[in-house]
C-alpha cells in the first residue's frame, strides 16, 4: 500500500493576518493535491495551515514539543506528542517528503537547517530572501506544486 | 473536533508465531472499536498489529527510530521519522492514550517504564507477570476494551 | 588519548535514607576507582551519588530533562540540557560503559530497557530482584568492580 | 559549588584550512579563559576547537549524534551519546552558557536557529553576514570575550 505524500508547513507560532491567509491557503492546496499535512501542531502558522487542510478533507499531523496531546490546535486530527522541546523540529523536517516555509523566527530556521542537512526538498514561499540552498514560490499553488515534484516520498 | 483514541500496541521486534496473532489480534480489535493505533513502526510484533488494525479499516502510526521513512512496515499509514533511536519509545508511549504491552524484551520495558512514568495506563496481554502496576487481559477484547475504559483521551 | 570509564547510576527522585546512603557510598567508590558519573542530574538517588563522587575528587555529569542549567542538583560538574523529558533516559544509559541500578520506579524501569536494548551492562545493587539479564551486587564496592570489569570503555 | 561557563563552538563537520586555523584558536581561548568547551563531538571544526581547548589544558564536551562514545573525536574528554541523529543540535546549544559561530551548512544553521529559539547568545565569528540577531566578532579573542560577557551562566 503506497503512503501518501507528506508536506510540512513551517512557520511562526505567532504571525500576521497576511502569512495566516497564506498559511491558510497552503494547507487547503496540499489537502485538494491529496498531500498530508505535518507541522508542529500548535498555533499561528500551523494552526491556520491545518485549518484550510482539514477544512478540505485532508488529514493532518502536528509533532508537538511536550507531553500532553492536548495542547494540540483543534485541527489537527493525529497529535504525535514528542517530549522533545524544540528540538521535535527534526522530527517536523524529517516526517516530510518536502518543506514549505513561510516567514518565521530561531524555530524556523531550525527547521530549514534541518531541512538542508536531511535533503528534504525546502520551498521558500515568499520568504527567508537571505538564505540560499531553497527553491522559491510566490504562491500557494506554485509551492504545493514545486513540493510534489519534488517530493522524496516513495512511488507506489 | 475530537480525536479518536489513540492505543499503542508494544512488544518485540520479532516473536513467535502465537504472539503475532495476538498482536494481530490486538490490531482488529482497536480498528473494530474505532480507535487509531500508534506504535514502532517496525517488524514482529509492531507490523502484526499494524496488519490487523488496517485490515479492519483503521489508521496506523509508526513512530520510526530513523530517518527514513520507506523503513516502516507496509502496514503503516502515518510514518513519522524520528531519528532519535530507540527514545523513540518515550514517543510511542506519549502519543497514546492507553498502551497495551505483549511479550518483549528490553525495548518493550523501557517502554513500559514510560508509561508507569509518564501515566499512561498500561495493559499487559499474557505477559510481564513480574511487573506491578499494570492492568492483566488475557485476550485482545478484554484488552482493548480496558484500554478505552483507561483512556487518558480528551472527552470531546 | 583515552578517556575515563563512565559509570551511570540510576535510581529515584525520591528515596528513603537507607537508597541515599547506598547511592552516596555508590558515588564515592566510583570517584574513588577514577571513573566519571552519570547520572539524571536531579535529586534523590542521582543527588546522593553525584555527591558522592565529587566529594572523593570524581567528575560529575548530569544529564537533564530540561533546558535550564539551573535545574542540576549542586554537585554536578557538567550539567547537559537535553530539553528530551524523560527521554532524556536513553542518553544517561548510552552515555555510560556501564549501569547501577537502585531502587526506582517507572524512570529507573525505561532506564533498565535501554540498557538491556543498547547492551550496557546492568548491574542491580540490592533493587530489582524481579527482573532477568543484570549482575547483580550486595554493596558499592562489589557494583563498581563489577561496572568496571563489564565496563563497554575503549581500551586505551 | 560553581559550574565553570560552558561555550559551544559550531561549525561544518569539514572546513578548509583557515577555518579549522580559526576554530583551533578559538579552542585555545576559551580554556586560556577557563571555560569549558562544547561541540558536537565530531571531525571538522568540532575537533580543531576541541583539540586547541585541550591542548592549552581545559575541559571538552562532545554532543554526539549516535550511540556509539568511540565515534567521538580523539580531543573529546567527555562524550555524550545521545542517539538522537542531526536533533543533537540542540542539546548542543542548550548545554552552552553562549554560542560561537563560524562557517556552516544545515547543521550549522540549524544550531542557529536553536540559540535564536532559546535564548543563548549568538556571536558569529567571520560568518553567517546575512542573519540578523547575532553579534559579531573579528577574531577568536574578541569572540570568546563576547561570550563569557552575555553568557548566561549562573553567577556563584
Amino acid at each position: 500500500m503506497m503512503q501518501a505524500p507528506v508536506i510540512a508547513v513551517i512557520g511562526a507560532g505567532e504571525a500576521p493576518p497576511d502569512v495566516l491567509q497564506l498559511a491558510y491557503d497552503t494547507g487547503c492546496e496540499i489537502a485538494g493535491r491529496n498531500a498530508v499535512l505535518v507541522c508542529g501542531g500548535r498555533g499561528g502558522v500551523m494552526e491556520a495551515a491545518a485549518r484550510g487542510a482539514q477544512e478540505r478533507g485532508g488529514h493532518t499531523i502536528g509533532i508537538l514539543p511536550g507531553y500532553d496531546k492536548r495542547s494540540a490546535n483543534p485541527h489537527i486530527d493525529f497529535a504525535i506528542a514528542t517530549g522533545m522541546g524544540e528540538a521535535r523540529n527534526a522530527i517536523v523536517v524529517a516526517t516530510a517528503d518536502a518543506v514549505i516555509a513561510l516567514a518565521g523566527e530561531g524555530g524556523t530556521l531550525a527547521e530549514i537547517g534541518f531541512a538542508l542537512k536531511l535533503g528534504r526538498p525546502l520551498i521558500a514561499l515568499r520568504s527567508w530572501p537571505q538564505l540560499e540552498g531553497l527553491y522559491r514560490a510566490d504562491n500557494p499553488q506554485a509551492a504545493v506544486a514545486m513540493a510534489l515534484a519534488h517530493s522524496t516520498a516513495r512511488q507506489g
